[in-house]
């Protein structure tokens, strides 16, 4: 039973299906965030919602039979079975926002479902390590910059620096170069002249960092290379200390044959 | 008569007076752009379209006449060709905007005829069949942040995330990082608290996903200079078990003479 | 007397000596934007400004005689020869802004005077036609959009479409992202729906041109490695057929050796 | 006795407590940017402050006493000196601006006791020397805009360009093209027609400089790989030569063999 239960659930059709639901899903919240269209129709639409989210929760729990422990050995599984066993939990609960949030979600399991994207996320899922200790840096120089900040700004200007949080949130927004200085800066700098310092420092550090960063991670490739060609540059040496002794070798024979035959 | 056709119609000068023909034709909708130009002359500027809308249409025909079906194997011809009659069919029609950008497409008809220039737009072609599965991905990220958006942001920004079209908009603005936080997060901000989560978790991801895409076409390339490298060293490491056994042969080739002679 | 001549121009401290001037003359120029400072020292600004004029003609005047006809053939004499040379023909006309501009140019003569800024400079101008033929494909996005935008949105946005040089200028600041949305997309967008696909089809097609230049420049240079490996492999196949033969050889003379003994 | 404070010093767990304390340090002035938190318990906040400031001289005497003038080689501890003895200096004094930018410059801290956050600053400070020629040749650029836009434009916009240094800051955020068109190009054009040259040529050019520096930086480690591929591709002309001479001289040895014999 378990051999025809795993032929069913791994067969193509089976994902297709799947596929299928997902899309329909996401075509069904797009059209019911239009208010009079979600009024006109709203038994059609709690309907197939129940609808989908059984088909989704028979599809799960059959994956659990099948797969028992090892389902959730898979980070996808895991998000499946949270936004669906989420959706069922806080079913006619009054966190609907939460439940509307859940319902959107289900949009992404078309990656999971879809291998070419499914490798792409795993791609960049794995680019992520790599911008760890960058992640640490700028998170420093924000809080540091987001206290100089709110030490000093937060009363001229308290809708951006009131606080560390609105201060961090300014300094994203800085760091995007959104309206950094027509919105932010030349109010301050009206007040305190020696603000440029602040702000120019602030964007020239934290651009730096990204742009070395992105360099890096280009770089980084190469470096693999370059290490690939000193190995074989190794090789190369021992070649040809390999030749010179064939060649001293060869040179011995002829003088050991010339003096016998001399 | 075909050869005489061929000829004249792949001869430098045909496509010289062609570019000319464009290139006046670029330089006459330009000045048309002018009301009071236009107006002075009007009758001018009517019988010069007629007549370089007449220089087309023998060009397609004969090159129709010459090449037949194969016509139809370039994409610029296609282009070209509906351009062309597009104009015809819809002159004196009351389709006057769909006409004038007709007219205006011809100036394009110069990447077709300049080598480098086509050339340059089919590398740029080849380069969009890399991006597919990223324009899905975002796609998905897009469609999910606008549900979203429209969901919770709907009656506090209408202009901005009224429908999932407007949303979408918005998103691509803010993907831009255009007025994201000055135009549309800030007054959003101030009446949910929580929308910053919204805003700076969209850049992050969509700008993640576009910054991994370029370094990717970037690595894409090193890599198959990677792959290049990677043969090379098995010829390496073939060449030198090859010396090994070489250093071997001689060797008992130096034993065998010393013990005959020995 | 011409070689003492030269060892008096090519010496270090000339080009020192100039250098300095070239300095003050920038630090005169930065203090004379002060309007104060400028009206209290008025007739020192005066003297030095025809001093340092002096000094930059005898030095190009000693050039000219020493080098002749060939002073024309670098670029930064021919540079530094309109900037002073101007100076000397506007002084005393009407044409004081083009005066003020040839003056402060000449803060531009450091480049030519510094080494590594030189060189760094070169490289830079040598970078232009690679993106040659990018710019032809450019301009002729921008004047297909431009005139598409003059017709259009030249009655509801006349202060960013009105003529074609308008919507060009409007254009490159879309092209910026600078405000393209909160400022000039987003009152076409209350009155011509359809304007949103002009908008964001520019941004695309424009930003993904750049790109490609972009990384086509970086990747360029991985491609002429490729090159250089693919030749190395050459040869590689080359070795590993002459050591065959090699082998080949020995075995023989091995066998022969052996008959002969036996 | 030396050797007891070498093994106190360097112990993993002397770090380890020097970095709980710069966290907590980087808590207590987080939290003391919140004026109703920091005057309900400013005794706590004082007491902690001198707590901690005693345990960061402390160490740095510690260190001052084991390394002696081997301390100020590593840069990192000149900054913790310069932190805590600033701050012991400027205690009770009326500079309390300064004193409390020096208190949050202590969070930097982090980075020195962080191995893979001092790597990683220590990476970017290596490419700051690259750099080098460019910022002299954009301070050169920027000079020149500036003093030609405090000329032309002071009078029109004196708020962007009404002295030197407004201007180079005005240009910085043109640079950053922020609000270049809609805040500060716009109300100039209205007055001057001929100004989008001046703000066009220095995004065109100032860009340019700085996507070379980065597109520069990337091929410039391909280059290292393509001397490196250079020397190899030597070594193998080499080894090819000698392969030829081997196969000479066996191929001599065999005649002579065959002469002997025959």
């Amino acid at each position: 039973m378990k051999i025809g239960l795993r032929n069913f659930i791994e067969h193509k059709w089976f994902s297709r299906v799947i596929l299928s639901v997902i899309l329909i899903n996401a075509v069904l919240i797009g059209m019911a965030t239009n208010e009079t269209v979600y009024q006109s129709y709203e038994s059609t639409f709690v309907f197939l919602d129940i609808l989908i989210l059984s088909i989704f929760t028979i599809e799960i729990i059959l994956k659990l039979i099948l797969y028992r422990k090892y389902f959730f050995k898979d980070g996808w599984n895991v998000f499946d079975f949270i936004i669906v066993f989420g959706s069922l939990v806080l079913y006619n609960t009054h966190l609907v926002g939460v439940l509307r949030i859940l319902r959107v979600l289900r949009v992404l399991r078309t990656i999971s479902i879809v291998p070419s994207l499914k490798r792409l996320t795993s791609a960049l899922f794995l680019a992520i390590p790599a911008i760890g200790s960058v992640t640490v840096l700028m998170g420093i120089i924000f809080y540091v910059y987001a206290i100089i900040g709110t030490s000093f700004f937060g009363e001229v200007a308290p809708e951006y620096f009131g606080d560390v949080g609105l201060s961090a949130l300014t300094l994203f927004q800085v760091f995007t170069l959104e309206s950094w200085a027509s919105g932010v800066f030349r109010p301050v700098f009206a007040e305190m002249a020696w603000s440029w310092l602040y702000f120019v420092s602030f964007i020239i550090v934290s651009t730096f960092i990204i742009l070395n960063l992105i360099v890096g991670e280009i770089v980084n490739n190469a470096q693999q290379l370059s290490e690939h060609a000193k190995e074989e540059s190794e090789d190369m040496q021992k070649l040809m200390r390999d030749m010179d002794e064939l060649k001293q070798m060869i040179r011995e024979q002829n003088h050991h044959n010339k003096n016998k035959t001399g």
